[in-house]
């Protein structure tokens, strides 16, 4: 095994439905959980889950009280066809981890390969002896591919030997009313409309009730020896039998599944089956080794190596595998808060796509992050009618969750009133553009996002006595809610205006012909931009003199401090143990707010208002969001805080992998995964990507020996290597690039540069 | 007809439904809306109800997103067994106004006599003429008793004429899922689960679903001429089928029908039996009497004479009896906001009762006031179980709305959020007590609830930089939530406790026994009073320098304000027609809201902020809630604004009656009709009750030649008679009572006090 590229089942975490969703297999397309092929003892609790990334049904949604432009309708990730079943049989006795003796059980996940493999050692309670291997690959390079394989070597006995291979289409999905993070109602979404076989393949068709959208599964069994099987088929299912007679040979069984939809593919049954036919004759150690190949470039970009910490090593680079996991690769689709590893949150993109996870995207596989960035570029339409709901007269309000872009919040005051997300995308295409320089994409799709998102600030806020205020919004802390003036929305609502001036200006010289056609088209004009420089410009940041930092709201700092001291453990997360406006009435943070906009937007703000606002709103955020640590290990590094750096970039990188948040379960927690990244890249190595440099601050964990990454900045690879002495970067150019390192300018094209730690 | 007292079906209102409103009968247990007993066309909309008060189901509330505290289960007042029917044949024709010829036709309600008649002169379609009497009455004497009468006389024929009336178990409640003032689901309520005869009398029996109430509906039928009838039965409906032969005699069938319940009566089945017989056996002329004795007392202490408005007459004294028609007067009820007229708002109950509508029970009929004030005593515990809930560790947290004192509102930021609807109680209890002086109820109920409201401002609130501040409410104005130091709940907060001091340490010297029965119970100690004390000495009460007025919260004044000039007409009601973060990012109110705070709690305020908030708040207030205009009257009259002061009466006044809001089809607004008595005697008469004299500051509006009016202070009946030249006060009391009148002050037991105005 290579050392800190598996991913071991490690047995202790609370219930194999974890285990479900660490080991989940995904290719940003398809997503399987880790779940046994032949089940459990009917008493585990279990999600059987496979899901296809912004494949979708509707479903209403239902208010106590409803009010004017609260959404209707919800999208939900749909749980499709489940292809997983395979049970095997010797004698008359089934295989099962719960009867007979389990000599020995490992389980991993290889991460430079890209497979999923169960290796098992068991004895039946009647004294049959079986090694059985099971692997599993969601393929990167046909992304519709999910194959599986099994293995069964018969130990000290030749019994026949059957395998049941199935495909089944009655599912539903996974709901729990008590808690607000996963759905809570509308489990049966997708209905069979047709099984049977054509061309030795089987296949299942199934529908969602409301959108309408097809799923087809299409599977080839491939056998060793060749043998025939009994076709058992129902309205829903379809089952083959494998009796392999008795014997000592090794059998083996691979089920080639493809996965087809409407929303890719015009005709999902005739394509299932194309892609079925292509990639069993390209063979099921043709698929692996092409994995290989997809992730040894991968790998070459987004590896993180770390001296001296294996446990760490290991979390973060999971994290990052997760991130190539769940990554949308076409317009439809984006990255769901639980990727394809889960229902939790419902398969909806958030915010957390541009804040968290795109630095990943855009440092290490810019194309990637050009195609996330386009998706909310085609759902900018929907954003748009949006605004119009919500009363304004012009601009985009963007779906604080959805999937094809329609708001799928029933909870505004912690869903439509973050209109933050607004200049959280806005920002996002803004550091695409300084990190890779390319204006042709800004003028095709950045500018016009970032013109329509800045005039939703004109709308949302006012000019009060030579003051552009904001109100009635809420900021990235759940635990306050419909705010006036949210230091975190107000700086980057500004940060948004000052973008669309400036890109407004520059694409007129640069770009004339698509500047005319844009500003034609949303007509945008020369008074509309002076308004936004003017709210640029005298955008209210409040501030308070006392304490020497910024408020998170008007109102925060005059609020009750919450009561850390006699509140048990065992009462959080808050927000399942307290009422909302019990919560609200505090000081008291789910995840950090302004630390965050500190991070984001530094320039301006003093090395001593950061230091004050870190010590001040670190004292009572409670982290009960998984989006806090990364932002507090990143700032801890900013300031100097060695130790609470390393802290809290411990809790990031293994948070699912040690399920410190007790709900991995329902997915894992992919803003985090991309946060674990963002805490070594631009917490330890202190990245920042300004209007015309990159700038590096690195430092060396005191538990490490040294560290390396790489990343893309303006079509340069950069290498950085950080040891016990010195900071090591290299750099391979097309042009000369400005990299400020320590405080240190370099114009470099091509070589090393070295800086004493 | 006397003038005045009776209200005519002018046929002009938006469909029938509104005058289903308009006409319903009702006593405060028992109310039926003045459906047609033959129905309509099956065209025209209908919402035929019949309800008891606080008879209620439970139906879960559904959220899209739930969070932690917020009601799972809604009570809902039920639509019970309906015993309108009464078909009408002659020959083959069946009578219908929506068939033949209606030669005349007449409805009216006669306030004198508690009588409904509706009288109809009919051609059938074959040229049979009949004059057709209907009278319906719920009896204030007997509350179980619903009777009609029908009188039939057959003009230039003789035919047959059959009459069938019917008991209907089979009923559901009327929903709109696209009116949030109104239930959107759970239509089907109630089953039956017996119909039979029993001693001559039909009887229905059904139960709810969940709530597991039974009412049973029993119904004797007296015809003249004496005939027998023919009996048809099903699971769910009795039907008696009366044929009287041919002949010209006057046919009259008079339908006794009692309603009981278990929330009232042991054995209702039983109980309904007895009712019966003994109403049957008084006999209906009896009935009527008692009746209109019962209304002559009533009148005598509520009557408002109006010289020289008719119309103003008519509203004002339909809506004092409407009040009369709503009250409930058992411990198990109170009033609902639409009383027993309809299914708006689910037959709960809100601080409309305290703020509203107790006003003048307290000085017109103290022992109903006393009832309505037990009522929330009765359900403290449940407040005291609420505030647990929601955090506090102790006090008691009345529900924003309710039948048995859960709360059962599924919006908290207009809901629960809403904290002050405990001081709109505790302020109630204490003008009670200020108007009759009612020491004994206070020891015995008054203070326990004043003492735990109190605790409630400290569990909400906290001392900052030497200010009491409490944060994130909401106020009456809707339009505005979860804000910071709203100035009203601040003001009533201040009282509320300042009045628990008070009481705390009075009933320590007056009632010692009871006193320290109660504080021993609730273990309440003096450490506690001194903080009640602090806080209220310490209250926050914004205050904006520049404008000279109360700020209605921390944040008010610098929002927004909205748009008036371009909000079409066609957008009113705002929430109706945009989403609630709209409308809380600006200056813009549904209600009274600073204003309603002076007008309760007026000392200490200055006469030109008194005048400058209403002129600024004034401006920007749309009156969408029925709960305004009267607040506006009165405090226009108090700062000399005669003009608004009518016009915003006259709004009032006949807000029902001419469906002026729209939605009176739902029921009718009962806050509003108490505050038509209050814009007369608290507005015009400027009476207000202090802690040791009663104030009048009577005018004279323009367009009257006088009005008079009584009211019962500290056990002395007052009569207040002004006219064009003067105002004449003639008091009759058992010891002397102190008035100050226009800035006089009288020490008087009995006589007459004259002042020229």
């Amino acid at each position: 095994m290579k050392t800190g590229w598996i991913i071991e089942d490690q047995g202790n975490r609370k219930g194999l439905w974890v285990n479900e969703s660490i080991f989940n297999v995904a290719n940003g397309y398809l997503g399987v959980r880790g779940n046994y092929e032949e089940g459990y003892d009917g008493k585990e609790p279990t999600i059987r889950g496979t899901y296809i990334n912004a494949f979708y049904d509707i479903t209403p949604i239902q208010y106590g009280e409803s009010a004017y432009a609260f959404p209707d309708t919800q999208q939900k990730l749909v749980n499709v066809i489940d292809v997983q079943d395979l049970h095997i049989r010797i004698g008359e006795e089934s295989f099962s981890l719960f009867a007979g003796q389990v000599v020995s059980y490992r389980r991993w996940l290889n991460m430079k390969e890209g497979k999923y493999v169960r290796l098992v050692h068991w004895i039946s309670p009647q004294g049959k002896e079986l090694e059985i291997e099971f692997t599993r690959m969601a393929s990167f390079t046909t992304l519709e591919l999910f194959v599986m394989d099994v293995k069964i070597t018969r130990i000290n006995c030749d019994d026949e030997v059957t395998i049941t291979s199935g495909m089944n289409g009655d599912i539903s999905n996974y709901t729990n009313s008590n808690d607000p993070r996963v759905a809570s109602d509308h489990a049966k979404l997708l209905h069979v409309v047709h099984t049977g076989v054509q061309d030795t393949c089987l296949q299942i068709v199934a529908e969602t009730s409301r959108s309408r959208l097809r799923v087809a599964a299409t599977t080839f069994h491939e056998l060793t020896p060749c043998i025939e099987g009994r076709l058992i088929q129902t309205d829903t299912n379809l089952t083959k039998e494998y009796v392999f007679p008795k014997g000592k040979e090794v059998l083996r069984l691979t089920k080639y599944n493809v996965f087809t939809d409407t929303r890719r593919h015009e005709q999902p049954e005739l394509c299932g089956l194309e892609i079925v036919k292509s990639v069993v004759s390209k063979g099921i150690k043709q698929i692996w080794k092409e994995q290989e190949l997809y992730l040894e470039a991968f790998w070459a970009m987004a590896n993180i190596e770390i001296q001296g910490d294996a446990p760490l090593q290991e979390g973060l680079r999971y994290n990052v595998y997760q991130l190539l996991q769940s990554v949308g690769k076409d317009k439809y689709s984006n990255i769901a808060a639980k990727g394809l590893s889960g229902e939790g949150y419902e398969g909806h993109y958030f915010w957390d796509t541009e804040i968290y996870i795109l630095p990943f995207f855009i440092l290490c596989q810019p194309e990637l992050a050009k195609q996330l960035l386009r998706y909310r570029y085609t759902i900018l339409g929907e954003a748009k009618i949006r605004a119009k709901e919500l009363g304004h007269r012009k601009g985009a309000a963007y779906a604080w969750r959805t999937i094809t872009g329609q708001e799928c919040s029933a909870y505004f005051p912690a869903g439509t009133a973050q209109f933050h997300i607004n200049g959280d995308i806005a920002y996002t295409y803004i550091q695409y553009y300084l990190a890779t320089g390319d204006e042709a994409f800004i003028a095709e799709f950045g500018a016009e996002v970032v013109f329509e998102t800045a005039r939703t600030w004109i709308e949302l806020g006012h000019f009060d006595d030579g003051v552009f205020k904001i109100d009635a919004v809420t900021g990235p802390d759940e635990y306050t809610a419909i705010v006036n003036n949210n230091y975190y929305t107000n700086v980057l609502a500004k940060y948004n205006m000052e973008w669309a001036v400036k890109w407004y200006r520059q694409l007129k010289s640069t770009h004339p012909e698509a500047w005319a056609s844009l500003c034609n088209r949303i007509e945008l004009t020369d008074e509309e931009i002076i308004i936004f420089e003017q709210a640029a410009a005298q955008m209210y940041l409040p501030f308070n003199d006392k304490l020497g930092i910024h408020e998170q709201d008007d109102s925060f700092l005059s609020k009750k401090v919450w009561d850390f001291e006699n509140t048990p453990r065992a009462n959080y997360p808050l927000l399942l143990n307290y009422h909302p406006l019990f919560i609200y009435r505090h000081q008291v943070l789910k995840q950090a707010d302004t630390v965050l906009a500190h991070f984001l937007i530094e320039d301006g703000v003093s090395s001593d208002v950061l230091k004050s606002s870190y010590d001040y709103y670190e004292k009572i955020t409670t982290h009960d969001s998984s989006l806090s640590s990364a932002i507090y290990s990143i700032m801890a590094s900013k300031i100097g805080y060695a130790d609470k750096a390393y802290s809290y970039f411990i809790e990031t990188a293994r948070m699912d992998l040690d399920n410190t948040h007790g709900n991995t379960k329902d997915g894992l927690h992919m803003a985090n995964m991309g946060g674990t990244w963002m805490a070594v890249v631009y917490g330890f190595t202190g990245v920042r990507i300004k209007e015309d440099q990159l700038v590096l601050n690195p430092v060396l964990p005191k538990a490490w020996e040294g560290y390396k990454f790489s990343m893309q900045y303006r079509q340069a690879q950069i290498t950085v290597e950080v040891n016990t002495n010195e900071t090591v970067l290299m750099v391979d150019a097309v042009k000369p690039i400005v990299l400020e390192v320590k405080g240190k300018r370099f114009k470099i094209q091509t070589g090393k540069i070295r800086i004493a730690i």
